[in-house]
C-alpha cells in the first residue's frame, strides 16, 4: 500500500500518518519526492483496510499496490536515477558506460594484465569474480577474500572502481570492504534475504535478471533493495533461457526500452553471458547501446583459452580493443 | 549427400556423376559455383552407400550432410547472396532496406495513403497482407485477391515493390502474378509443401523465422525453397515465443550476427511483430542496423486505433517519418 | 459472432436469421443442438454492427466471440463428442484407445509385421507416416502414395483402422481415399488452408499440438475443422518446446483435464514424440490414461535400431507387449 | 574428480590416497559403497593432472567429471536412498507418501484444523510456510518463527512430521529447530551457500526442482547438499516455466521415471505449485503416482478464498478427502 500525500502536506501530516500507520502493527517508509512526500507502508499480511488512514489529515490518496513494486516505478519517480561510482556515473542521460573484466579472478598477473590493458583501452569500471556461483560443487568456484584483495589492488593499480559478486548474506560486508559495486547473480536474483542485506549495505548494487525472470518480477526484486533504503541499484540484462541451443541464453534487448519507460533505474547489458560466444560480443554490445542501455559489461580475459571459466565468451584484449574503438564511436554518434 | 567435384571436373564428367545419382534411384541438382561445381543428392530414404560414387572421376569428396540445410550454408557458397528487387538490393554490403506498411491491406484508401506516405519517408519496398493467419476462423482474415489488386495499384502509383504473403500452395501463382517477393509467414515456416511450391515460383522469397524454430530448422527452411533451384531467399527474424510476457514476442537479435556466419542469404529484422509494442519498435529497428540486419520491416498505420489486426505494434505516418530520419542517420554512420 | 436462438425458434425464423446475416455479406453456418439452434457468423472483417440481428424474431443472443473458437468449446455443446472408426469409439465415457505403430511406413514387411503385433497385442488402430514432415529436404520423406498403399493392405490383413499423416491440401483426396483417420501433423496445426480443407473431406481429422501452441491457439486451430461442418476432430498432446533438453519435448499431461473442461472433444496422448525416448513411453502413457486422456498414440517398430525415422523412441514389439499388458490393467482400474 | 579404488583395496590404501589429494591442497570424501569405495576430490580450480594419483596402489580408475554431478547419480549408488522421518520412509519400493497442508501458516485455527483433517483423510505428512518467498517486498511474508511455532504445536496435535520451508542459511538452525524436513523453494535451488547450510544440518532436505532448472542442474543443486555429508534429500518437480499461460508452470511429469533413472534418491510431485488450479490437482496427482512417483505434495487450506496466498490452487477439506480416498484405490493398484 502507498500513501500519497497532498503537495503542501506539513512534516506534522506526515509524521501522524506514519504513527497511525505503525498503530496498525504495519511498517511505514517515507519517501520525500521534489513535488510531494508518499509513504509506502510494509509489513501487512493481506489486504489493509484503509479507512482510517484515507480520513488523516494531508492525505491525497491510498494506493493499493497491483504491481509488486512500486519505489522502482516512474509513476512515483519520474526523473531517472543517476548513480555515481567514483568519477564515474550511469544512468540517462550520461554517456553509456563500459565495465570490463575477466569472468573469474584467477590469478595477479591475470587481473592486473587485465585491469590494466581495458583501462587503456577505455573501460570505465572492472568486473571480476572472487565468488563464483557454480552449477555444480567440484568447478572452481573462485578465490573468495583472496580474489577481492586482487581486485583491490588491480584498483590501487588503475584507478577503476570494481563491481564483483556477492552470493550470500554472511559475505555482505566482506564483498562491501573490498568492492565498489555489490553484484547480485542471476541465480540469486529472488534469493530475497540477500536482496535485503544489500538494500543496508549502503553500496550501490548491480542486479541481474534471473535466467527466467520476467520483468516484473526483475523490477519486484529491485524494489526488496529499494524497499531497504538503498536506491543506488543498476540493472541488467544478461540473456533469458529458451528453447534456442545456438546461443547461451537469448539476449532480450527490448527490456532496455521497456526498463526505461516503467522504472528510473539505469539499465545496463551483458552480451558475454547472453550469447556465450566470442564473436557475437561486439554486434550485440553496439546494438545494446544504441537501443539506450546505460552500459555494457564485457568479459575480457588475456588468454580465454586457458580461462577457469567462460573461455568461449570472453574477448581477447585486441578484441576488446577493437570494440572499444566502435563504442567510441557509437558514443559520438549518439551525442555523448 | 553433397558430391563436391574436382576443381577442373570436366562438364562430361559431372553428367556422368548425375547420371549415377540417378541410376540409384535418387536426384541429383547441380550446384555450379565460381571454383567448382558439387551434386547435392536428393531424396534418399536413409543412408546411402557411396561407393560407386567415390570412384567416378572428377569426384573429390563425397559429404554426408549432418547439418539439415547445405546450400544455404557460407561453407558452400562463401559469397553473400544480393537480391534485387526492381532497383532494390538486399544482402551483404548493400545499404539497409526498409520495408513498410500496414499488417493487412483493408481499402483503397488505406493502402495508397500509407504507401505515399511510406515512401515519400524514404521506404524502399510496401508490405501489406492480403491473405492473412489468424488463430481463429472468426476474425478477419484478409481481402484475398482483391487486397492482391489494392497492392498492385499501390506499386503503380509510388513504385515501391511488393511483399505480400502466401498461405497455401495452390495461391502460389495468384500471388505471385500480383507481388514482388513472396513472404511465407512464421506459422508455415515448416509447411514444407508450400516451401517447395514457393522455390519453384521464380520469385524472391521472405521466409520469416517460426515462433519456436531454432536457428538450424530456419536454415533448413530455407533450404527447401534453394532444394528447388531458387536461391532467391530473405531470412527474417520477428521474435520467439519465450515465457516473457511483456512484449508479444522475444526479438532474438543475436540471430543477426549468427545468420551471417553460417549463411549467405541476407537477414532482415521485423520489430513490429517481434516487440507487438508500437514504442519499442524505433529502439528495435535501430539496435537491428547496428547488429548488422540487411533491413527492417516496419509496420505503418495511418489510423492505428482502427486497424483490422496489430494496431497495438503500428507507427502511425508521422511515428514512422521520425523513425526514418533516425534510421537515415544510423544508415550513414554504418558508411551507407 | 455468435447468434443463439430462443429453444422454441422456427426452423422459418432460423432461415430468416441466415438470410439476414448473408444479406449483410458474411456467412452463416447453422449449429443445430439438442435444446436449441446457434448459428455461427464468419467471415467479417472486423466487429459487426448487430442491432439488425438483435431485432429478428427468435433471436434470443448475440455473442461477440472472445475466445477464438467456439464450436469447439463445452459451452455450445456440453455434452462429449464420441467418433466412431469402424467398430473403434474414442471420447469421454469410453474405454480409451491405444493407436500403434510406426513413425514411418518403410516396407510392406515392415507394416505388415508390425499391424499383425501391435493388434495382437491388444491395439485398436494402426498408425504409419507415408508422408513425413521433416526438419531438412535431405533426408527420408515418406513413400507417400506407395505407403499409403501398404497401409490399406495392412489394414486388410488386420482390421485395423489407418491413421496417417496428410501434409498438404492437394493431397487431402488421395490420402482420405486410402486411411480411416487424416492427421495434421504438429508443424501444420496452423496451417488454416490445410485445416480447412480437412474440415470438408469428411473424415475424421487427428490433431496434433503444434510445438509452441497454447491451449487456446490448439483449439482455435480446431474450430477452423469444426467451422467446415466435421466435428470428428480428435485432439492430440505430443509434447511442447521448452528449454529442457533431457526430453526431445517436454509432455504437457495438465493438458488433459483443462481440454476436458474446456472442449467436448476427445483428447489423446502421444508419449513417444514427447519424450523421444523408449524408457519413457510406458510411464507416461500410463500416467496419460490416469489423467484421464481417452487414448494413447505409441510409436512401435519391428526393429528401431534401423529405423528411418525416430528409432530412439519406438518400443519393440516385446516392449509393447508388455505395455498393454499394464495398460489392460489400468483400463480396468479405470472401469472400463 | 572421482577416485574408484579396488573392490580389495585395503584401508590402509584408501587413507594413503586421500593424504596425497590433500598434499595436493584438495579436499577429499570418501564415498564408502557396497562393493568397493570411491573418493570424491573436491575444491580444485580447473583440471587437476592426475598422474601422482593413477599410480598410487589400490586405485582403479580416475574419473574426470563430466557431469556435475556424482554422488547423486546411480551410477555409484545403484542402490536407491529410502529416507525415514518419523515412521515415514520415502523412496523406491516403498508406499508413496502423501504431504499436504496449506501453502503458508495463517492462524493457529488455520493450521491445527488443517492438519487434524489432512491427518484423519490419510496424509503422512505436514507442509506450512512460515518463512514465504514472494515476488515483492509488500505481500505477506509468512509469521516466521510465530508459524514454526504453530507448525511444532500441530505436530504435538497430530504427530505429523513438518516440512517447512528455509529461505536463508542464517535461519537454518532456528528452522531446524522446529521442523522434520527443511524445503529449499524452487528459487533458492542455486542458492549455493544455502545449499550447503542445509547439507550441514543433520536433517533430510526436501529439494525443489527451479523454475527453469534443466534436471542436471537440479541433481547438481542436489549434489551440493551430498558433498556436505548429507544423503538425505528428496527430489521434488513443481512445474516449470513455458510460454504456456494456461497453467501455473508445466508439470514436468516425465522427471519422474529421468530422475529414477540417473539418480538413487526419492523423487516427488507437487501439483499444487505446477498447475495453479484446483481443478487440476487430482488427475495430476494420481498420473504423478502411476508414473512413478515416490509421493506427492498437495496445498489443503479449510477456507481457500481467504486464503492469504495461493488460494487458487489449494484444495478444500473435502476436496483433499475425496482425493486421498482416489489415492488409497491407486496405492492399491499399485501394489502398495
Amino acid at each position: 500500500m502507498l500513501i500519497v500525500m497532498h503537495r503542501n502536506a506539513t512534516s506534522k501530516q506526515i509524521s501522524a500518518v506514519i504513527t497511525a500507520v505503525e498503530k496498525m502493527g504495519l511498517q511505514a517508509s517515507s519517501i520525500p519526492g521534489s513535488e510531494r512526500t508518499a509513504i509506502g507502508v510494509l509489513g501487512n499480511k493481506g489486504y489493509v483496510d484503509d479507512l482510517s488512514i484515507r480520513d488523516l489529515s494531508g492525505v491525497k490518496d491510498v494506493i493499493h499496490v497491483s504491481k509488486p513494486y512500486k519505489m522502482v516505478s516512474r509513476d512515483f519517480h519520474p526523473r531517472p536515477t543517476i548513480i555515481k561510482i567514483g568519477q564515474v556515473e550511469i544512468g540517462e542521460g550520461k554517456s553509456p558506460v563500459v565495465i570490463a573484466g575477466p569472468c573469474a579472478v584467477e590469478s595477479e598477473h591475470q587481473i592486473i594484465r587485465t585491469a590494466r590493458a581495458v583501462k587503456s583501452a577505455g573501460a570505465e569500471m572492472l568486473r571480476g569474480g572472487a565468488f563464483k556461483p557454480r552449477t555444480g560443487p567440484y568447478t572452481f568456484q573462485g578465490l573468495k577474500e583472496e580474489g577481492l584483495k586482487l581486485l583491490a589492488m588491480a584498483k590501487k593499480e588503475t584507478g577503476l572502481p570494481i563491481v564483483s559478486e556477492v552470493m550470500a548474506s554472511e559475505n555482505v560486508a566482506l564483498v562491501a570492504g573490498y568492492v565498489d559495486v555489490l553484484q547480485i547473480g542471476a541465480r540469486n536474483m529472488q534469493n530475497f534475504d540477500l536482496l535485503r542485506e544489500v538494500g543496508r549495505a549502503g553500496k550501490p548494487v548491480f542486479l541481474k535478471r534471473g535466467l527466467s525472470a520476467t520483468i516484473e518480477e526483475f523490477l519486484a526484486a529491485a524494489e526488496y533493495i529499494l524497499a531497504e533504503g538503498n536506491s543506488q541499484v543498476i540493472l541488467c540484462e544478461r540473456g533469458i533461457r529458451t528453447y534456442e541451443t545456438a546461443t547461451r541464453n537469448t539476449l532480450d534487448l527490448s527490456v532496455v526500452p521497456i526498463i526505461k519507460e516503467l522504472s528510473h533505474l539505469p539499465i545496463v547489458v551483458d552480451p558475454s553471458h547472453a550469447t556465450g560466444k566470442r564473436s557475437l560480443v561486439p554486434p550485440m554490445a553496439k546494438a545494446a547501446l544504441v537501443a539506450g542501455a546505460h552500459g555494457v559489461m564485457i568479459e575480457v580475459h588475456p588468454d580465454p583459452e586457458k580461462a577457469l571459466s567462460d573461455g568461449p565468451q570472453s574477448l581477447t584484449i585486441p578484441g576488446f580493443e577493437k570494440l572499444m574503438e566502435e563504442i567510441r564511436q557509437i558514443k559520438k554518434f549518439l551525442g555523448h
